[in-house]
Formats: structure tokens, C-alpha cells, sequence
């Protein structure tokens, strides 16, 4: 299979185990996420009993049975720790990840299925509610763990494992006689496959994870007839309608964001990987189709998705409220996952600025800065009294879920973010920088190999030292992202300014390279004031603050308001923003482990009289860390 | 125009004043409506200064301009004032009627136009912005005024000015050249000239409604061509998506309920009467189609519609947050006066149960008891602290709104009331009874006069007494509604039980009739728990208590619960109701004007040690008429 040029990336992935990611803003963060979070996980899996489960030993009437997903929560937790391992060796985690993989072995069927639940609570069960019980989601986890784990040590046990459920589940689905042609109630499995095509070089797992992206959606539908065929009628679907798995129209028409959020990234990201993969254009187009759908009418300013929990998902063009915003961790991961591919179709600096902002808002929030208590939902404002509210406001960081998708998710974004910072073009030499971060990547540039070196307190500073150590001289295009947010950014080149040219958002810099050649990029980090599209009701008359990639937030323990406060529902609306109050960016390296403050001075509204008042805002994806109290994003505005 | 069946109005509209309300559960209602709540509402649009507007003495500079959509606040003011005078004979306010409306006539243009904002505030920019200025929309409240008031006083002079208006109308607007090809961002006036066409028999009326429904959605987009011609960009547009407005696409071509929920609801008025007016099969084939949008998959139980602020209306399929509904008083009417429409196409009382479950819930809601406090948005979950929560939670009821359609379209239904309550078969002399409301009516058998008179306390108690008085004896089937949600209805007839034959919700009842024969209808009404489509998140785990029509909820008035209950969010949910508890219903006479009240013994959940406590609730649209506190209508239910 090749491809037209039209639907092939442009840019190369580069291995996140070719890049070094050191000191800085993630430096520590990537260190705290392979000493706390990782090890945490592990533990929590194995209290939850998803390692126990895989010994098959439960029986009817014992306790704590089986997950249908613990299947996919444990292989998240393997790729995370796989990741891991590529770029900082660890004896310990590798034999207990060899340990894991050999309770996985022992619970494969020999005819290559793996899930204990179906194993040992519903063996009747298998493949029975495609539409509801996650097995093929659970197998897609499973391969990407494998390709993770292969990657990074070389072994091929796991690799092995999810081989033979891969050519399992070919031989159970597909347009063949005798064959089943469903599909998964939650994508996942369909990028997977391609993630093993191109571990494993086989065709016919593209062939498959095109099969199951072309089966979604047809008619007739296939959850209606396996409803049917399971004695149930489709219509008691508990989530009524196939927008929610997004099954209601094939992939190829569909052109609106719609359902559960995180399936719909999945299935993006799948959709560009197969059009990569065999050229095919209108998968492309129907990815490009929904883009405005989800980034312009359908985002939070943090890169949450999803406004309402009745399905985790979409709801309207501009219904984006901010209490009851769901926002899940795991849908601003997937959207950064599809945006990456979109950045690698296009070279274009727009997709990468929608990563970063899911990065350093959306996704970051999941996470305390413990790394050892998680967010499902992100909300963009929680009142004072929301830790004893229960369902009526999304959830705080807790140390675990029963449905523990988001913590093992963050940790594998976070163990392999190096592998979207940069990119290589697919035909040519260009070297791109797409994410600032502090550290150092191998890149291959015609037959050799260039270093590039990053030094930057980015995101807290605007200033990025970079060197350039080709093997030997050469001739080649850098791009170096300048973010859709940036005014004014300056560039030298070995202490020489040089004008910059800024096209599709990314700084051409084409020379005959040297090893110690040096750019300094400058980007100024005003604190800007954000404003939502007036469609945004929630957001009418209010202002969000942000400096660079990331959103900031009021919180209670820097802002107090007495009791007696008119503070409307949030009482931190009885602070107003003038327009022109001037606003001041302070590092306070004691606070949250260093962050950027915003202070200024707001109006109190109390009983009218506007009296000035001091305000601090604190990084949005740092709230939460210190004393309950309310927490707020959209700040009211003076008129 | 003669239409072929498929599209026409099977059962001919009583008008309201053949109809007398009197006694029972909305006799005292309706006259509140004629002794408080009109003159109230008077009182508060010259406060407001509507009538003031008209004399068109504003100048720059002035305060208090006269606002754009004035002039319908005043027009609905008008036709409820005018169906009341219709039933029930008031000189003064006949008199203040003929001066409001001179005031009318002095501020229409000699051209025949009519809104004083576009008169003295905005001269330049009549017809510049039909997408957000509401000109159309006050013109077709001016014109169902007109009616109005034509039918109840035989004068003329309001139907003249709005006669004027809407010549003037077509003279601007329609598919000639030099014509506007616009049509108003706020459906109304559509309705409105199917009205104005059966009041003068004009032809040219109809004509003018359909070009205006069909306009809707046609590429290019009036409402961007408009914005351009003002110099603005159309992707400015506040709203951001014309689904906003329902002029995504063709009204013939929409499937599903999107936008301003008020403006959906007044376009399907406008296609049902002209699908019948015109004999147009499509405009109703898109009723149908749009009904289980409406009716199954966007709607709360109370028959509320809109479960966002932010476009104050739909969002998705389900998505039914309590707390947060937005479930406009005027979008509940609309859907009354759409699902009237659907009943006289179909005489299918599934029709009819949706205008009860709206009337005695959505809207009546809208109204305190005191007949001068107002609600605009009608959630089914208030917390405590809502009254001083501003924006968060729904404005609880107050005295009037500074946009305040929703006063004069809740007097304008309880003044019209009558007039849905009966109908006629269009082509056959077939008699029903839609609604069960004490009084009489004058209903047409072939070439006779029957009066039907009933008697009863519906919905307290199931018993309908009704008399049938032809003015000769004579044979003619009689259609007794047996609501969908009955179950074990009985009739007698002349004192001796009939079987019940129920089809497409009535009963049909055909004999040869004399003056004084009684029917005794009797239907059950035990308390009934409801349970959401489990597709609602918000609803899951809950029940809902119902009886007859009546949606129930508790409010913590009766309910106190001590501050150290381990409430949740809402502190009623310490409360949970046992799948078996014993309800009982209650008359109280003295409580909130008279009302069933339900009681059993919940669980309350503190600590989790499920002790009993007596709960008792009552009517929802009786809530906030006491003391301020929570109120929920979807109760936690134990396992």
C-alpha cells in the first residue's frame, strides 16, 4: 500500500527514546512521573486486582470479579512504564513489567483471546455487546502496550501475546463468510492496529483497522442486530442514541463533533493514521471536516473536551459551561494525540498550539502535583462547596477511579511526550521544533544524525537557547514553532539577529549548519486577556488570563472573600477585572512547585461600591493542589 | 388553496370563546389572569415605558430608549387582554385597549410601519438586521393581537393598523425584484399571517408566510448577506451558528431540535397551519419528523424544553441537566400550541398528553400563585442558595424581566385556555374533549348547537361529570380523551357503566343524544414513579413522582433537613425513596391555594444508616411560592 502524497505525513514522528528531556518545566515532571506516578498506578492496579484477575481464579460468588476494561487500564499502565524504561533504565520496572506480561500470557486463551472477565465471570459473553463491553478496546490497549514495551527492551513476549490476539480477532471479524462484521463500541482497537502494522510490517492489520473504521456506522447496524441477537430490544440503549460511539453515520460522513469525547479522538487519530498509512484522502478530508467542529465551536479555553457527563461528550456549538463542564483528562489527551497527526500532515503550527494547550491546561490539571491523586473531570470552575457536593460538581483529584482510564493515560502521555516535540520531513531534511521543551533530541537529517539541545524555562519564560551539532556540516531547514499566540518573537542566530519569516507558523532558518551553531529565540509572554466567542453564554462579559500556553485561574486561598461577600453563585465573582487594570507576572519559586503568578487589582462589586482589591491568579493546571475553596477560570470583567 | 387530506386539520379549533371556564382548578386561574395578572403586566410595560415608546417622543440623549422587541411584549399584552374580554365583558379594560391601540395607530409610519425603536433610536437601520432585531417578530405579535382583538370587540382598528403593517410587508419583502429575500431571525410573524389570512381571507397572506418559512436556510445565507451589507463580518454573529435560529437549513429539510428552543416551537406552528392551509405534505412530514426529536430525546418531564443557557435552548440527545435547565416558560407554551396543532392533524391524544404535561407543569410553572411573579427559566433543581446565586442558577420568580416575553405568553395561553380544550371534526360531526377543565362549551354537530358541560376537580380527582345538551336529539360520536397515562378508565353513560374502547388516546362514544344525557368519566390517577430513559445522566438512579399530569417535587419547606446531613450537592438528596414505599395523596386545601400533596417515608442516607423520615411533596408548578430553599423534582431512589 502507498500512498498519494495528498494523505501522507509530512513530518516523521520522531522516537520519544531519540529525545532527552532534562530539567526545565517537564524535566522534573517526567522524573516525577516514572518515581511517583508509575509505581502508584502499579500499586493501585494491584489492590483494584486487575493483576489478581489474570490468574483466572475468581469463581461466582467470590468477590471483586473481573473488569470488562481492567484489561486496557493495566495496558496503559505497561506502555506508560515501557516509555519509561526507553529513555530511563530501570531494572526493578523491567522485571515487574516481565512479571505483569507472564500473568498476561497465562491468561491468553489458546486460541489467543485475552480478558478475564469474559474468561472467567461471562464466558458465554465473548464478543456478545460489542457496543457496550469494551473487549476490542481493552485488545487495542493491549497492542499498543506490546509495541511500547517491544520498542523499548527488545523483548518480544508481550509483542507475541498481542500478535496472537490480533490474529485472533481477524480470523473472528471481518466481510468473510462466518465472520463478524462489528466493531468496538469504543475506538481504540483500529489505531492500534495500525501502531502494529507498523511494528510488525503486516498488511493485514491495516486491512483490519480499515475494516473496523469502514463497518462503524453502516446499516444495517450491527448493535442493533447483535441487541436483537442477544434477546434485547436496541432501543433500550442506555445511552440512546449511536452518537454516543459515534456509529450513527460511517466515519467518512461524519462531519460534527458528537458523543463521548475521548472514543471520537480515538477515532481520529485512527482515521489519520490509516489515511497516512494507504492514501486515502477522504479519511483525511472527514478529519479536516471535523477540526472546526471541535476546536472552534466545541473547546474549552484549556483544551477540555466534553460540556455535559449525560454522555461524557459533545453536546451544541458553543454550550461550553464551566461548573458542569466535563473536560475529561482523557479526551484532552486524545485530542493532543489526534492534533499531533494532524501536525504531521500539515507542518502547520496551528495543530501544534491546540496541543499545547491541552498540554498545559486540560491534561495537566488531571494531575496533581503529588503525581499521586488524578482528575477524570476538569472543570472551569468549582465552588467553594463542591467537596462535599458529590454529583451535582464534577469530581476532585482522588487517588483512583473505579473507571481508572485518565491516571494511567496521563502517565503515558508524560513518559513519551519527548515524541511530539520534534519532527523530521518524510522526503526532505527539514528539522522542526515543535514544543519547547528543556533537553535534547537525535534527529536524522539526510545520513546523519543532528543533536539539538534545548535550554528554556519555557513556559515561564519566553527565552529558548538552542544548539544545532550536526555529525558534520550541512545544509538544512530548521523550523522552529512560533506559537499562534505570539507577537513579536525574535530570533539570532549565533548572536546575530535575523529576521524572522513566519509561515504556517513555524520560523525557517535554512543554512549551512556547524556543530555549536547556536538560536536564541525570544518569545514575548504578555499576560493576555482571552475572551470567548460571544456565542459562549457562560463566558459573556468575562475574561480569561493567560500568558503564553497556560490558562490561569483564581483560587480562594489566594484571593479571600468574607462571608458577607455579594458574590453572586461563585463568590469569587465579586471580583471584577477592569480592562485596563495592569497585570504583573511574578516567578514565586515556592509555590507550587514554581509557578508564574498574575496579580493585579480587582474591583469588589459588594453592594456596588467597587472598592479595589488585590487579586492572584495561579496556573489552571495547578488549582487544587492547597486548601478547598472555589476555583475559577472566566473571571467577570468591569464593564 | 384546497389542500388533499393527508394535510389537513382533521379536527376544526373551538374557538375560546365558545368555551366557558368556571369553577374547578382553573376557574379561579383564569380569573386571577383577568384580575391580577393582566392589569399587573399593564402596569408593569408602562412602568417599563412600552406605551410611552410609542408616542415617539425618545430623543438621543434621553434615558430609556425604546427597545426592539418592545412592541411584542405590548402585542401579547394585547391578545390576552383581548381573549379575555372575549369571555368575560370589562369596560375599563375595553377602554384601555382602544388607547393603547391609538397609541398603536399614532406610531405606525404612513407607510404602514410599526416599532418605535426603529423609528426614533435607530432610524437608519430599519431592515438592516432581521438576524437579531426582532422587526418581524414584533410585526406578527402586533398581528395576532389584531386578531385578537378583531374577534373579541368587532372594532377594527388594531386589524387595520396591523392589516397596513403586513401590506407594507409584502410590499418589501418576497422573491420580486427590488425585494428583500429576508426573513426574521425570530419565527413568529409566519404564524402570525396564517392568522391574519383566516381572519381576512387574503390569499396573499399565506403566500407571504410560506415565503418567508421556505427563505429559511436558503444558500447564500440572507443572514450573511445582510451582515455584509453592514459592513460586519457574518462570522461575527453572536449566536455563532444559524442552527441558533433554525436557518441552518431549509424548515423543510431540519430532523432534529437545535437552537433557541421558543423559535423552533413557533416555526413548527407556522408550518403545521400552513402544511394545512396549503395541503404542503412536506411541512408536515418535517413536524413528524422533528416530534420524536422534541418529544423523546430533548425534553424534561415537565415538558419543559431547553437544556442550555447558552443558546437557550437544545443541546443533544439526553442531555437533561436538572440544575442547570433552561426550560423557558415561552418555550413550554410553544410546544402546547405545536402539539395543539399535531392533535387536530392526527386526533391522536399522545398529542394532547404533551399539551397537558406542558400546561400543568413547563408553564404553569411560570406563574406564582399570586399571579404577579414571574419565572422565565423553570429548572427542576433549585439549591438553597439559589437565590442569591446570580447567574449559576435559574432566576427564581420575580415581578418582571427586563426581556419579558414570558409574562404576557403564559396571560395570553390562561385567556385563550378554553379554546384548546374541545374539538370538531372537521368533515364529520365528531365531538371531542381534549382536556378536562369545569365549564361548557358551545360545539358545532352538523347543523346544531350542542352544548357540553363538565364537571369536575381533574387533576385532584380522576371523576368527569359531562352533560350533553344538542338542541334536538341527534347521533354523533363523542371523543373522551383517555390520557397515556391512565390506565383502568371506566365510563357510564346515563348512569350505566359502558365498555371503553380506547383508540389513538380517546374513547369514542356514539349514540343518538338528547338534552340532559350524562356521561360519568372516571380515571384513576394513582401516584406514579417515572423513571428517565437511562440515557439521561442526570436522571439515572432517580424517579420522578407524577400524578395525573401533575410532575411532583419536594421542596424543603416541607422537608427540613439538619445541617449536618450528608446531603451531596443537593442536600434533598440525603433523602431516598425505597422502590416500595407506600405513597399517599393528599387533598390540602390550605396549602398553596389547594393542592394534592404526596407522603411516604423515605431513607434518609446520613452516615449511611437509612433511617425513615417522612417526606411529602407538591406540585411542581406550586414550587418558590414559600419560603426560599431546595427543591427537586428527579429524587434519589434507594436500591
Amino acid at each position: 500500500m502507498t500512498a498519494p502524497p495528498a494523505a501522507r505525513y509530512r513530518l516523521a514522528a520522531v522516537p520519544h527514546d531519540r529525545v532527552t528531556i532534562a530539567g526545565g518545566f517537564w524535566g522534573p515532571r517526567q522524573e516525577a512521573n516514572r518515581a511517583t506516578t508509575i509505581p502508584t498506578i502499579h500499586r493501585r492496579l494491584r489492590e483494584a486486582g486487575h493483576l489478581d484477575a489474570l490468574r483466572l481464579a475468581w469463581r461466582p460468588g467470590d468477590p471483586n470479579p473481573p473488569h470488562v476494561f481492567w484489561e486496557s487500564d493495566l495496558a496503559k499502565w505497561i506502555e506508560a512504564a515501557s516509555y519509561s524504561l526507553a529513555t530511563a533504565p530501570d531494572p526493578a520496572l523491567d522485571a515487574t513489567l516481565d512479571g505483569v506480561i507472564d500473568l498476561l500470557a497465562g491468561a491468553q486463551r489458546p486460541d489467543g483471546y485475552l480478558n478475564a472477565h469474559f474468561t472467567v465471570v461471562e464466558p458465554e459473553g465473548r464478543w456478545t455487546n460489542l457496543r457496550d463491553k469494551h473487549e476490542l478496546y481493552c485488545a487495542g490497549h493491549l497492542i499498543e502496550a506490546a509495541v511500547a514495551h517491544h520498542a523499548a527492551t527488545g523483548k518480544g513476549a508481550l509483542l507475541d501475546i498481542a500478535r496472537r490476539y490480533a490474529d485472533y480477532i481477524a480470523q473472528v471479524f471481518g466481510p468473510g463468510p462466518g465472520q463478524r462484521r462489528g466493531y468496538c463500541g469504543h475506538q481504540e482497537l483500529e489505531l492500534a492496529l495500525v501502531r502494529l502494522h507498523g511494528a510488525t510490517g503486516e498488511d493485514r492489520y491495516l486491512r483490519l483497522a480499515r475494516f473496523f473504521l469502514d463497518e462503524r456506522g453502516r446499516q444495517p447496524h450491527y448493535f442493533d442486530l447483535e441487541a436483537r441477537a442477544r434477546g434485547e430490544d436496541p432501543r433500550d440503549f442506555a445511552h440512546g442514541t449511536y452518537e454516543y460511539n459515534q456509529s450513527h453515520r460511517p466515519v467518512r460522513e461524519q462531519d460534527t463533533a458528537v458523543g463521548h469525547a475521548v472514543r471520537l479522538m480515538y477515532q481520529l487519530c485512527a482515521m489519520a493514521d490509516l489515511a497516512h498509512e494507504t492514501g486515502d484522502a477522504a479519511l483525511l478530508a472527514a478529519c479536516e471536516r471535523l477540526y472546526p467542529s471541535v476546536v472552534e465551536r466545541r473547546m474549552y479555553v484549556t483544551g477540555g473536551l466534553g460540556s455535559s457527563a449525560h454522555n461524557e461528550g459533545f453536546t451544541a456549538d458553543y454550550d461550553l459551561p464551566n461548573e458542569t463542564a466535563y473536560a475529561e483528562t482523557c479526551a484532552a489527551i486524545g485530542l493532543f494525540l489526534w492534533q499531533s497527526r494532524m501536525l504531521r500532515f500539515a507542518g502547520d503550527g496551528r495543530y501544534a498550539d491546540v496541543m499545547e494547550r491541552s498540554l498545559y491546561n486540560g491534561i495537566l490539571s488531571g494531575l496533581a502535583l503529588d503525581g499521586a491523586h488524578f482528575s477524570y473531570k476538569n472543570p472551569l470552575a468549582v465552588p467553594r462547596d463542591a467537596d462535599k457536593a458529590g454529583e451535582r460538581y464534577p469530581t476532585l483529584r482522588q487517588p483512583w477511579f473505579a473507571c481508572a482510564c485518565c491516571p494511567p493515560n496521563i502517565a503515558r502521555l508524560l513518559a513519551s511526550l519527548g515524541g511530539y516535540a520534534y519532527g523530521e520531513g518524510a522526503d526532505t531534511n527539514d528539522l522542526y521544533v515543535h514544543l519547547y521543551i528543556q533537553g535534547s533530541a537525535r534527529l536524522r537529517a539526510g545520513d546523519q544524525t543532528v543533536t539539538l539541545r534545548q535550554e528554556t524555562a519555557y513556559p515561564w519564560e519566553g527565552r529558548v537557547e538552542l544548539t544545532v551539532e550536526p555529525e558534520r556540516p550541512a545544509t538544512f531547514a530548521l523550523y522552529l514553532r512560533i506559537p499562534g499566540w505570539c507577537r513579536g518573537a525574535r530570533l539570532a542566530v549565533n548572536g546575530e539577529e535575523r529576521p524572522l519569516a513566519v509561515e504556517h507558523g513555524y520560523a525557517r532558518v535554512e543554512r549551512a549548519w556547524a556543530a555549536g551553531d547556536r538560536l536564541t529565540l525570544d518569545l514575548p509572554l504578555p499576560v493576555e486577556r482571552v475572551r470567548a466567542h460571544p456565542a459562549v453564554a457562560a463566558d459573556r462579559g468575562r475574561v480569561a488570563l493567560r500568558r503564553g500556553p497556560v490558562v490561569y485561574c483564581l483560587e480562594e486561598a489566594d484571593n479571600p472573600l468574607p462571608e458577607t461577600a455579594e458574590a453572586g453563585g461563585m463568590r469569587l465573582d465579586a471580583l471584577a477585572l477592569p480592562r485596563d487594570a495592569e497585570l504583573t507576572a511574578t516567578f514565586e519559586p515556592d509555590l507550587l512547585d514554581g509557578v508564574v503568578t498574575l496579580a493585579g487589582q480587582a474591583l469588589r462589586r459588594d453592594g456596588g461600591n467597587g472598592a479595589p482589591q488585590a487579586f492572584k491568579a495561579v496556573p489552571f493546571y495547578a488549582w487544587g493542589n492547597r486548601a478547598r475553596g472555589e476555583m475559577q477560570v472566566w473571571l467577570r470583567e468591569a464593564p
